[in-house]
């Protein structure tokens, strides 16, 4: 019997469809569907461990998982098998054999998210569960100045989620840009890692600016407190993507970021 | 008590969590979904008349209906007032008083759909529901030189429906352009009015003739043939959306086409 193999794999999935990405004893986890899947595959279970493990509601463009296969298959049969087995809200975009000190996690030097706002007075209904929303009108250069602030490495603690499990809430933060098409804001995020509602807690606080609630300064100030008390409200899931992680390269993966779906 | 007074609507929603436009028994269809919540607000029976009734799955980011309101109201009561009683799969964006003699279904001058067709290997994950699908990659160039073939004034019998209630099957399609950007691959059409199925035909043949199995030519004889049984396999409704109607500028609607969501 050969020993077991290890596997990195892409996948995304529509987080609306899912009570988030880790297993759960209702098996309503996206890792409940995906270990499910490709356990089918091995004939035996499987475990699988992710890059960013997303909060209920949340979406991925491109998560990262490693997997040990205990038996060999070939590739289609990690990648076609599994999404025949996969409830059709996720699909396994590549799988391939990795190098076994490869960990989807503790390897992952940049991890990518993106969060989708619709500015307009009437709430979604087409994009329901695909995007955040605001009714008034966001002064998006205001919000482009108080984000550049986080920009960096700081004590990202005033947008930290109670429950946060991180060791530190020091993060660096590589970049955030701010665009707008339409009524949609799009705001992208990289950083080495991110602490719990790190994204959703920062687009409150954005979103804060942009309706002169606050001014972009006021971002700075936050920092230096270091108090999640004095932030802004967690913004919805419903838009938020994980847009994948970066690894070594000398670990010879496909591309591990995937851009959101462009409606052209 | 005054006379009812008419009014026209615009509705996006997203088809997947409908059994289509038309009112059903069951009480699934997007009809049902907004002439309950109309009838909330008018606090009685409202009925609606859609520009295009939707089959189930299809989405609409701009459906134009008109209903004669028994009871005045504010604008807003209309528009965000339906809005809380819809459900989140559906959102009015603007509701005005109108003339008596609009219609939206026979006053339309033009009908406008895109439809939407993620194009590579793996099935849809993240936008299950939102696309239709084509494993292998396409000829685009083929495509649009086929669809070329369609634009003008045709019997177009071989894109009909059996069951389609259409009085002719001579329609003017005004324009058909493709496009695509990444895995995306994007049709949109404007005629004076579609028979039952019609886009979803056209992109069914369309697709035949990007994978080869038929030349650009073969359009033209399916158009002269007339005859359903020679074309090809209707297209999935998960990619198609109804993007709006245009009426005669002396109604002084506001904007009754509306976009694609550009996730920019």
């Amino acid at each position: 019997m050969p020993a077991s193999m290890r596997h990195a794999l892409a996948l995304e999935y529509d987080g609306s469809s899912f009570c988030g990405f880790q297993s759960q004893p209702s098996r309503c986890g996206v890792q409940d569907a995906l270990e499910d899947a490709l356990g089918a595959i091995a004939g035996g279970a499987v475990r699988v461990v992710a890059a960013g493990r997303t909060d209920a509601g949340v979406h991925a463009t491109s998560q990262i998982v490693h997997f040990d296969a205990p038996v060999e298959r070939p590739t289609s049969a990690w990648v076609r098998g599994v999404n025949a087995h996969l409830t059709s809200a996720a699909a396994v975009l590549w799988c391939i054999p990795v190098r076994d000190d490869f960990h989807a996690r503790f390897r992952a030097v940049s991890r990518h998210y993106s969060y989708l706002l619709l500015d307009r007075p009437e709430r979604p209904g087409l994009l329901h569960g695909r995007v955040g929303w605001h009714h008034a009108p966001l002064d998006i250069d205001a919000m482009k100045r108080a984000g550049a602030q986080l920009v960096g490495t700081h004590d990202f603690s005033s947008f930290r989620a109670a429950l946060c499990q991180a060791r530190s809430p020091i993060k660096t933060l590589r970049a955030l840009s701010i665009a707008h098409r339409g009524p949609l804001v799009r705001f992208d995020f990289e950083a080495d890692a991110f602490l719990h509602h790190m994204v959703r807690n920062i687009v409150g606080a954005l979103v804060d600016v942009g309706t002169h609630r606050r001014s972009p300064e006021w971002i700075d100030e936050l920092l230096v407190a270091a108090d999640r008390t004095l932030g802004a409200a967690t913004f919805a899931p419903d838009g938020l993507y994980f847009r994948g992680a970066l690894y070594d390269e000398g670990f010879r993966l496909p591309s591990t970021l995937r851009e959101l779906p462009a409606f052209i």
